[in-house]
């Protein structure tokens, strides 16, 4: 019976985690559907509910962001199952997955904007894009000054969401210090230990892709 | 008076679902605005409310819609006449019949954008454009995969709706999977089995046209 | 005393007007500011709130638009003088009073684009800005087609508004079917009939000259 | 006892004042990270709510704009040390501090907008930037024409704050009729004597910085 309690305990705690992390998800959401950033039913946001058993907080595959609400965010399991709510959670759930537990995230975030989507083909043949001597970096975890040269990785697309993980998987691996990457034509993904921290990288690397985007002339 | 009854029901169904849709098509109508979509009085949006008989809500003309509100919006019957709702509808209320008689479309959203202007005007000699690669294209209703070629016919503009009618429907005949197209230095027109679908292929198509004119410098 | 009343009643009447019109220009005026076409104190805004004898409804000079309220606007007289409200009127409001005076206009309405600002500057030795084609152009009062040529006159810049007004007649005079004019490395001036009309005309004349600027390469 | 009473009368008055400002603070930073002008948790605002003895409101390092309220603006003495809110202040306080001293400003303003970031890069080796002839310079304390001749100097940006400070009060000897200035690859800094003025200098200075960026196709 204390046993049982435990269980309850853990399960109410669970859910009350679910439910602020589900809030605090559609809110981000919203605003970056308002930014340009997730527009029709693109860009996919998630965060760790709890680590031990892995439960992850995901948007559900096929919803428009602009009025996003906890009731589209979706639980699941380690294996991308939903175990609480409705629909079916994000095709990409699997990517979210391998990137928790790759970098340890608390949150991994999504984004289809026309800067980002712009250099992941401008730059795809180098395999990466060279951000370098801005201050904004300094807003990416762990970067003290300006002078930091952040590569931020472009892997080619693809609809096999297996053989997609396996290629980030080995992308992070080869890039152990990045804070996000490109899909090639596609966008943005990028991390954090929180959601705080993943919604400040979405800002400071969409940011960075607009700036070297008009700099570099992608946009002639 | 079992048909009176009958028809009672009907009627009041029908109002029912005009009114959902018509604050439906003003919340659209207003977003649509703020996004430089429809500045002026330009742009213009439907949905179905019944196919038999057909019954469409439609916005008035000369509209703002910036503060569009469901008292803007009217009923018209399958000849574009007013049924119900003050002023008159649409000028172009002949396309949007015919794009749902011919797509048996339940929406069709019409925006200006300047993007999707400067396309309408750069590959109008081309009669079309071609957008192809791009993971957003997984938006539009059918498609699964980015390798998609989805062609945007071009037609020239007209203040003859009677002609213009009859060249969307030629158009839509020889391209029998678009799921929109460009009016000549006008703007682009689509659709959705619902409003929510139009909605999301609005989104979409409008982002592709910002990231290809931005790619192939039709701003230069 | 039946004069008295007449008087009353007519003050009571004005009182109202100007009332209305206030809060109209002011919910005007956050709008276009929010679009960044009125940013820092920039742009000012009228409406005519009797025509015999002239009362004008004019934003404060030296005001920040994001907050704009009915308490920002003064009652001027034909001379410019205030007669109602707090503060100095808009230093131009000589120009106001003048497009006034020689369209009949009921509103009047000055913005500071940065596209408006390009096009003023690249396009003032030739005299004036030609814009044609567009189906956005209908939206102009008494135009019934796309296949309008709109001339767009550019005036020198002046800090002497005597002077800057009657250059202004001038144009007028010379382009009596234009719809506004630019002035130099300054911003759009445009008006209607009433404050709807030139809101509309605001609106899509700042949308064309994002068109026109970015299709001819203004930017680079 | 008397002194008592003084002292505790002027501690009210400057908690008041504190309270008013950091409010007005808190909606400023708002507004600036919507228009995409502090994304990530880019940007420092500050204004001085006593000059004897020097009281400096400012926002605390590390914070997203977009929720700013009260509560995240710290109270700072002459030194940059917080005698009233939580968290730490901005990281470049001591910059803040140093304008304040030398510019007798009420307030200071810095942001990091991608023209800014653009215009700080391009015209690095020139040592500067110049912008004349443009109405929107006379929103510019002080300035009565658009005959203006203003001169952004660009600074080479640094980590090291002191030698950062000892740059700017350089810069701002040698221009002493300058509005703002530049951190290479950085951002703007500027400032007015209060929180209003201040403000209406960054929405000036960011547009034309837009404008001259997209005029000299920095974006290119």
């Amino acid at each position: 019976m204390l046993q049982t309690i435990a269980a309850r305990t853990a399960e109410a705690k669970e859910l009350s985690a679910f439910c602020q992390l589900a809030r605090q998800l559609a809110r981000v959401g919203r605003d970056f559907r308002s930014r340009g950033w997730a527009l029709g039913t693109s860009g996919n946001f998630s965060a760790v509910v709890s680590v031990e058993p892995l439960r992850l907080a995901i948007t559900q595959t096929g919803i428009d962001k602009q009025a996003l609400t906890e009731r589209e965010i979706i639980l699941v399991d380690e294996n991308g199952r939903a175990v609480k709510g409705p629909g079916r959670p994000s095709e990409e759930v699997t990517l979210h997955l391998t990137i928790v537990r790759v970098k340890r995230a608390g949150a991994v975030l999504h984004t289809h904007s026309v800067w980002g989507t712009l250099a992941s083909e401008h730059c795809a043949e180098r395999g990466g894009l060279n951000i370098e001597g801005y201050e904004m970096l300094k807003g990416l975890q762990g970067i003290r000054t300006h002078q930091h040269q952040e590569w931020l990785p472009i892997l080619e697309n693809s609809q096999d969401m297996k053989a997609l993980a396996a290629s980030i998987e080995d992308a992070l691996a080869q890039h152990p210090d990045c804070h996000g990457f490109l899909l090639r034509r596609h966008g943005l993904y990028t991390w954090g230990q929180d959601l705080v921290q993943a919604k400040r990288h979405v800002e400071i690397l969409e940011f960075l892709l607009e700036l070297v985007g008009r700099k570099t002339g992608m946009n002639g």
